[in-house]
């Protein structure tokens, strides 16, 4: 099976080295909208420009499209499914449905098969609550992300005035998490604002006002208002030493009851602690590219999400092997 | 949809209580070995004999098989498979080859779809296993069961000359889990036998020798030797009091490394802490019943693991309403 990588970025370069991990899978190339000569590839894959890209139609058996989430994927993965069976991790979840349609219509124009939103949130995490909604359905969701940094809070505090650079991490509050694993049932208490706190280190310029900044971050709606939010100040040196990390996670947890009365309760708890979380992100998209082309094989067409995905379709192995040693 | 229990014990009064939790999902009846007279159900439910089942071939979509697992469902289900939709929760891991194998010979003969082993191990900690492996293909995967009552234990125990009644639970050894989950390596300390021990309660009659008992539990092969088990005597009335909850419980961790050399260590780590472990595992017969339904619907024919099965198809939910709320 070969896979292309659209989008020669953290991720891009995820996929190409998840390729590596997966005997079955081969790196076509990868496609970029700079120019390909002045791109060096970890593994000395090629790379193409994306003017090229319908001239491999048929070369390419998934397309892994890694550009952007936020502007990107919403013009480009609708306009290469009419021509490739595509892969993305969209993840604006309120845009989803949306983005799910675009990409649906031209698919099948093309009779082709695509997925999107196949990271981990929207993804794995999206798996685990509809397995754990489906299987208790008296219940609630709950779900916590971090220590991690957030690329969209991590923009909005970039574009103020005498911010030269940023990193925000979003955090899980300790307490909160306890409280719901421990059976705590007041839902007021539980809302995403009062689960995370909001951790910014923030480099200014020399003439910056601090106190303002610290004020525009900690009043900004939808972004930090409402939230626990501190604000360091630090240097590029440290930004440089102390903030380079990609690590992420977070938790879901279904509690729900069962019994005649719901007299038993019952938790699932799902939580990830990645080292990085583009790689794993990109572990998901092969894994997910590899479904896709075999769904694709037995005749699939159109848009799919991972919930219509069969577990068996993700991995590399046979199925008596899978039984065997898994089941 | 309508389905039926095959077996009242605790496990199909945990089917029809978990009927109750899913509107889409209609319980035709009981059927049972025992006199039908003889028994009252939670909900008012019909009971038949199950020497009369044939006559209602055409009145079930599937049939949930509720049986014991060692003795009788590799025997009922692949003979029900033959004239029924049927979900059981088989959970002899080693032998799942086996009656898969014969599951789908009789399902195919009578062109009916069948879904085997659909509890939480097998079951949900399989599915798990798998998603983890496909995604983190560089690694490795632990599963810790407990603390909770294993059957096959207490059974064994039971067996011993001179013990009237036993309990064994199985306790996952904290450090154990905690040594995985911060990084260890050993992999030498990480033999199941290892992970857990071993915990006996006995009541035994007045005459038993208590050290005698104590010494052919502790050196039980393929049960309890090379475990850290403990023998604690109890009588009937603690018995009684302490000793009635079938909680359970179990993790599953997978950690793997991403990059370019394996240099980051990432971690996806799925827990279970259940107040009932006959209704939870009810609750996924339930849900797995619904998907085994749509497939059949769509025309499936054989016998099927959860591997096979899409998460879309385990739950109520409108495919939008899916995409909006759990992507």
């Amino acid at each position: 099976m070969k896979i292309a990588i659209c989008g020669y970025g953290r991720l891009g370069r995820g996929v190409e080295c998840a390729v590596k991990q997966n005997s079955d899978v081969e790196l076509f190339g990868i496609f970029t909208r700079r120019d390909p000569t002045s791109i060096k590839t970890l593994t000395g894959a090629s790379v193409y420009s994306i003017n090229d890209i319908l001239d491999f139609k048929k070369a390419i058996d998934v397309l892994v499209v890694c550009t952007g989430s936020a502007v990107d994927l919403p013009l480009m993965t609708p306009r290469l499914a009419e021509h490739f069976n595509v892969v993305d991790s969209f993840d604006t979840h309120k845009k989803i449905f949306e983005h799910f349609q675009k990409v649906d219509s031209a698919a099948r124009k093309g009779e082709r098969a695509a997925l999107i939103s196949a990271g981990w949130d929207p993804g794995l995490f999206s798996v685990e609550r509809l397995y754990s909604s489906a299987l208790l359905p008296d219940g609630e969701s709950y779900t916590f992300w971090g220590r991690g940094v957030s690329q969209g809070h991590t923009e909005a505090i970039r574009r103020i005035d005498g911010v030269l650079d940023a990193r925000q991490y979003t955090v899980p509050i300790a307490e909160r998490l306890n409280y719901i694993r421990n059976g705590g049932t007041d839902i007021s208490s539980l809302a995403v604002e009062k689960m995370h706190r909001r951790e910014c280190y923030v480099v200014v310029s020399d003439s910056a006002d601090k106190t303002l900044i610290e004020e525009k971050i900690k009043s900004m709606p939808n972004y930090f208002k409402g939230y626990e939010t501190s604000v360091t100040f630090i240097d590029e040196k440290e930004m440089r030493e102390k903030h380079m990390s990609f690590a992420h996670g977070g938790t879901v947890i279904r509690k729900g009851v069962t019994g005649y009365k719901g007299e038993n309760v019952n938790y699932i708890e799902y939580s990830l602690r990645l080292g990085s979380n583009p790689e794993f992100t990109a572990g998901a998209l092969v894994s997910f590219a590899r479904a896709l082309y075999r769904m694709k094989e037995r005749g699939a067409c159109g848009c799919f999400t991972v919930f219509d995905i069969a577990p068996a379709d993700l991995s590399a192995m046979t199925r008596e092997k899978m039984i065997s040693e898994l089941l």
